[in-house]
């Protein structure tokens, strides 16, 4: 199709949109955004929440806030909100700390539930490198050893000895969908606990936790959840797990009775566990406000949209880059493919920077690869389309 | 004294204070708040700073500013505004993670330090709870048994077996101020590692870490150093110990090329190594515009006026308060009472309530503890003389 027959042919989709007018919730400008997938742009309504937080919760209300303004349990209730863009019934997730730390936590504790005679951890070969280390100190400290293995063959990998396994929901590199529901199953059949890594999945498309029986899982706030920068991440222990789960960092916020200062350590029952110290309200703030954008929307419509966005963004850059001078790492598979297009190319490096420079934002990851991720809440298809066009023309 | 008598000390020692201006860079109202031992008041430069990071670094610049606004170093730049006020060169502290996660890998990492057959890790009997829990978390992954001593003994306590000792340098109930130099010196002849947590300490009096030669501490930044809610914790890692530090947290912002997404984990080298996850910038943010305040504020002058707060408010309370009907649990001692005064009161839960009912607002300590914290640089000598004369009047 011609340039501008996908022009026009963009226009129409972003008019039949029904997701269209969230984009009206999120401060933008005249770039092209496809690296929410890396830091999601700013929803709108998070400035005057957090300058609320600080002026008057922190500054005039100051201490009676923990009580007041709802500070104390911001981790849960956060976590509630999360719960349904995730699959999850209220009260399995509880936000906070960094996505390695809940890694730590949710590694270590499958290890522990597993229980005796299982010493192996098996991590996705592809992993996202934290994970990888993350889980190789929790082998360390448990007396297990960590095998990476190829997720094709998983289902023959994981044994009698294997604990944990850990696996990334999408590949960050490739862009590639695992199977969560028959991976899950696979590794629960072994008996073997599974932790998912929802970073580049959780709000872009449906992760059904608790449909599929998920054991844990982690994620982290700031991608497709719009969370911030660095804002804190999150962990789902399945209700059925919650009473056994016995965290490596047991803090004083996962004591039964915090203020007590009992000087023997009692975990408290439910999702709150999973806390550690003192949580960080500031940007709990900022994402308990960026998540208000989900209200009344389904997940299902945001996959819908994303599949489409990047199907387009696939058959411009078909019709518009010279053939040969990318290749698609993206699996073209519905069923195999997350919320951004990574394209192979061989002076990635050079090409992004002159996207930047053009006001299309994405990321290059090392040593080859053109990464583009598509945030179905803020991006349209003319944005799409003109991404394509200045990638060609760059090209 | 009489009562007019101790409000006219107050008036002329407010007059020749020289740290009384600095009160001005603070957001106060009529309330007496000696609650900065528990959460600092707001500094007056962090609205405007943290607006700024969520419209424009954020909002704006998006990604670009992990480079371009200095989000990526920020846990290191940080750090070392901390590093003078608790008498660290630069180079050693790195601001991140909870204070309970950074026990933790304070803890761990001087267990591996100490090296092999040594196996027990002591901590201070009267330790804040969550300092215990981890403590006895580390020790468990580590193959360490945890014991509780009194400071009194520990110097006959720590032996060839001991690896490390973790040690609260201000006690929180109490407020009493242990010998930092004494008891390193103690652990350290024992060939033990002492890790100090400086919560109750940093800010409100000089530490001396270098200078002490203390191997590792931990520390918060929501009290006497005014970050704000939750605002993250920092690690210090003397330099000599920095090449042998090995975190039970390694994750990919401790990796020398955090960006290589190499599948094995090499440690970078300086405070960088305590480094976990993606830095939470929000907080940050507000933390680094906090400790603006501190610029050509010597920490000796603040513990002098500490002391005269502390001095002059025990002096009012018992001219004031009814013989009888508190006892003081803070040393009268300067060598051992930190920036606080806690007095026992068979009702202080309902006192305390009464207090704050009246504009005087300090914390409650299960089972019979009112805790008085004193701001040197926002509190002044007519605060204190109010806040004893409304708890004569509620008494």
């Amino acid at each position: 199709m011609s340039e501008s027959a996908l022009a026009i042919r963009a226009a129409e989709l972003d008019a039949a949109d029904e997701l269209g007018k969230i984009r009206e919730q999120f401060v933008l400008d005249e770039t092209v955004y496809l690296d929410g997938n890396s830091l999601g742009a700013l929803p709108a309504a998070v400035p005057a929440h957090v300058a609320d937080v600080v002026a008057r919760e922190w500054g005039e209300l100051r201490i009676r806030s923990w009580t007041e303004s709802g500070w104390w349990e911001a981790p849960e209730r956060i976590g509630d909100l999360i719960a349904p863009l995730v699959g999850a019934a209220a009260g399995q997730i509880v936000v906070g700390d960094s996505t390695s730390v809940n890694v730590f936590k949710a590694v270590v504790g499958a290890v522990r539930l597993a229980g005796e005679g299982r010493d192996e951890i098996l991590v996705d070969e592809g992993t996202f490198p934290t994970d990888g280390y993350i889980a190789t100190s929790a082998a360390r400290l448990t007396g297990c050893t960590v095998r990476p293995v190829p997720l094709d063959s998983l289902a023959a990998a994981v044994g009698p000895r294997t604990a944990a396994v850990l696996i990334n929901h999408v590949d960050y590199r490739s862009g590639r969908l695992h199977d969560l529901p028959g991976l899950t199953a696979a590794v629960q059949a072994a008996g073997a606990l599974v932790v998912w890594d929802l970073c580049h999945s959780a709000g872009a498309l449906p992760v059904g936790l608790d449909a599929h029986g998920v054991d844990l899982a982690v994620g982290c706030t700031y991608k497709f959840l719009n969370g911030g920068p660095g804002s804190p991440a999150y962990l789902y222990v399945a209700a059925r797990h919650q009473a056994a789960f016995d965290s490596p960092l047991p803090g004083w916020n996962s004591h039964v009775e915090p203020f007590g200062m009992r000087p023997e350590f009692m975990p408290v029952d439910g999702a709150r566990r999973g806390r550690v110290g003192t949580p960080d309200i500031l940007s709990m703030a900022a994402l308990e406000a960026a998540l208000g954008v989900w209200d009344g929307v389904p997940v299902e419509a945001v996959r819908a949209k994303s599949l489409a966005l990047t199907d387009f963004f696939l058959e411009c850059v078909a019709a518009y880059v010279p053939e040969g001078r990318v290749s698609v790492l993206t699996p073209l598979d519905h069923d195999a493919r997350g919320s951004q297009v990574a394209l192979r190319c061989e002076d990635a490096s050079d090409v992004m920077a002159a996207l930047i420079a053009r006001g299309v934002v994405g990321d290059f990851r090392a040593p080859d690869v053109l990464r583009f991720g598509f945030t179905p809440l803020y991006l349209g298809f003319a944005d799409v389309e003109r991404a394509a066009r200045v990638l060609a023309e760059v090209l």
